[in-house]
């Protein structure tokens, strides 16, 4: 006897074991028992089982529960001054002047108690959720100091103590060069290594490592250290990479088992060709690419020729990318990428899993994967990356449990 | 005795008479009677009135309910597989074969009576409205015949009627030119301005009429025609205008009194001029620019220079425009189009009014306009422009009732 048979539904698995697009399975059922799916397949199928609760679904779609595979959802403060400002047409010094850009970010989050960053971050990770995420990737990164990151992290936590959610927290080690640091950069980065990794992972408050490769923030080198240190505590990692310039992260972090790539903007084909080598995962990030104005796409085609997962995510965060729909992104991976809606939705579901290195857990609609779904009154699937700001499905489930 | 005082919170008027940003009034109050604002101001100086509900609102930022004053809301079927076809690669006239473009939704509009067109709109005009709208415009133009678009009309009343929500019924009587007339276009314009109109108008069923004056459309000529019939009759008169082409459309709708030109991307001096002289909006509607992946923005300094005001509205619609959030609208208008978030929030609340002709009666927040209201849990009105998918407002009222 299960306890949920969730059926007269379409079921758009994204298990590519299906061999229809989205891995469809037209007239389905689910079943779940203690939080997980117990069995999926046509409604035939699972006509001789039985459940507590017997739920007809009116034909409405059912998908994996989305997953955001990359925020920075946690900060002190905003900054939508910041934005009216340059809307207002303020040159970056007057807005550097008026305290913008990350050292605000840094300074609001370093004054803020863990509950009072919890509680900001809240109605953001609430956004998300209506709107379909039941896994929300959560870096730190905006303390620049081993305390603040720490705090940032506990934060993160507390959400994940406190709400229908999974969180998957990364220690953002090497984001940005504090200003007290600008004189002493190697000292920063063995700080990061030395203090704040083993903080972090000693206390089980990240489960993975990132840095922020960049001519603006970071070298390939700094960030390969961090990697060695971060492999041998056995860590995922993951690098924001080749965004604004191909520095050939991407690369190196395949050297390392990398987890993922992240906003590849400007990754060139041996990048790719690595990440492919090493089952990295591609993280699009087309809510950045928006509010950046930028014009230079991910390759998108090449990431397709060598078989690279692309997962798509929002990227919240409060300078370059403050997005609190999950659902707005499906549209922008197609209607700015060139996704197709199958490529978007699987890319918030199985490679967004994946790319947190919970592809055995979540991602796909299958026996034994935690029963984490989302409801949707749509025609198709694609509708779902056709409506521009849709709000969020009809039903979330969480581990087997409306929520 | 009022019905209700709200106090304790900050209030964008967007009064142009209040000369703050976004015509705040910070430690503001609100004292509401009989659905219409009564006075309005500092706290302080509503401390003396009483009122039979008074409502502390903790900080929070008022704001008139938003109002999108261009829609194609209701609709039969959706282009979702279009969508998805043209993404998967598929041609223009791939798509045309499998019975794509306008022709899919005129068929899907045809077949369905006025129930299921207003039940299929219902789910959307509910996103509009947790978006925050309290008004809407919907235009008929789907039925390309009088019966069908009589029955759109008579949707975009059911859903007036049945949700508390203001609706303002357009009929676009110069659309598309049916297939049937393809031979046949001065008839077809005849029917439009002899029968649609006269029909729509003695009914009660629209308050304007528009039409889309393109290469792909009608002439403007064709449009003046109907202008000249509509103002006999007293209806309110609006033009898709320069979208995609400058065919001086603007400069004739000021001629005939035009409450707004929209879209307007390659609108020229001359026709900003006429627009200013004769005080028409510009409807601005970055939702088609970013789904058509568009790069000429409307002439946004012109605007400004002629003091042309400028509106914001969703354009939701299924081929062109399938927008359900009109916080994005703001979002997109500044990061799009490059307003600032006080004339972005302008757009959607007192010059979508004045689009509407409604100028008297929605669009700020003054004494004896209809209380139709938005309560939003941000520290600036900046920050409905600054996040990304904003959900909505945390409470939205609307002739002075929670809704
Ligand atoms: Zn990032
Ligand atoms: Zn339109």
């Amino acid at each position: 006897m299960w306890d949920r048979l969730l059926t007269d539904c379409h079921i758009a698995t994204m298990d590519p074991a299906i061999a229809t697009p989205f891995g469809a399975i037209e007239d389905g059922a689910i079943g779940i028992q203690d939080g997980r799916i117990v069995r999926v397949g046509r409604r035939t199928e699972l006509a001789g089982f039985r459940a507590r609760s017997v739920e007809p679904l009116g034909g409405a779609w059912v998908t994996p529960g989305l997953v955001d595979c990359h925020t920075h959802l946690v900060f002190g403060g905003n900054r939508a001054h910041e934005f009216e400002m340059r809307l207002q047409g303020a040159s970056y010094e007057e807005i550097a002047k008026a305290g913008g850009g990350i050292v605000s970010t840094v300074g609001a989050t370093r004054n803020a108690s863990v509950e009072q960053l919890a509680e900001a971050a809240r109605p953001r990770l609430q956004a998300l959720m209506r709107g379909g995420a039941t896994t929300v990737e959560v870096k730190s990164g905006y303390g620049l100091d081993v305390a603040t990151e720490i705090k940032l992290l506990k934060a993160a936590k507390a959400l994940g103590d406190s709400e229908a959610v999974r969180i998957s927290p990364t220690l953002l080690a090497l984001h940005a060069l504090p200003p007290e640091y600008k004189e002493r950069r190697e000292e920063f980065v063995r700080i990061a290594i030395e203090e704040m990794l083993p903080a972090a992972a000693d206390a089980g408050l990240a489960t993975a490592v990132d840095a922020f490769a960049e001519g603006i923030g970071f070298t390939v080198e700094e960030a390969r250290a961090l990697f060695a240190a971060a492999k041998e505590r056995g860590l995922g990692i993951k690098l924001h990479a080749e965004q604004l310039s191909n520095l050939s992260g991407a690369a190196m972090a395949a050297r390392y088992g990398a987890l993922s790539a992240d906003h590849l903007e400007h990754v060139d084909e041996a990048g790719v060709a690595a990440m492919a080598e090493a089952g990295m995962v591609a993280v699009l990030l087309p809510g950045a690419f928006y509010a950046l104005r930028e014009t230079r796409k991910p390759p998108v085609d090449l990431l397709r020729k060598h078989k690279v997962g692309m997962a798509v995510a929002t990227d919240c965060n409060p300078g370059t990318s403050p997005v609190l729909s999950p659902t707005l992104m499906l549209s922008m991976a197609c209607t700015l990428f060139g996704l197709t809606p199958e490529e978007a939705l699987g890319g918030m579901t199985r490679e967004g899993a994946r790319a947190l290195g919970l592809g055995h857990e979540i991602g796909t609609i299958a026996a034994n994967k935690a029963a984490d779904l989302c409801v949707w009154r749509v025609s198709r699937p694609a509708e779902l990356a056709y409506w521009v700001g849709l709000p969020g499905p009809e039903k979330r489930i969480m581990a087997g449990v409306d929520s």
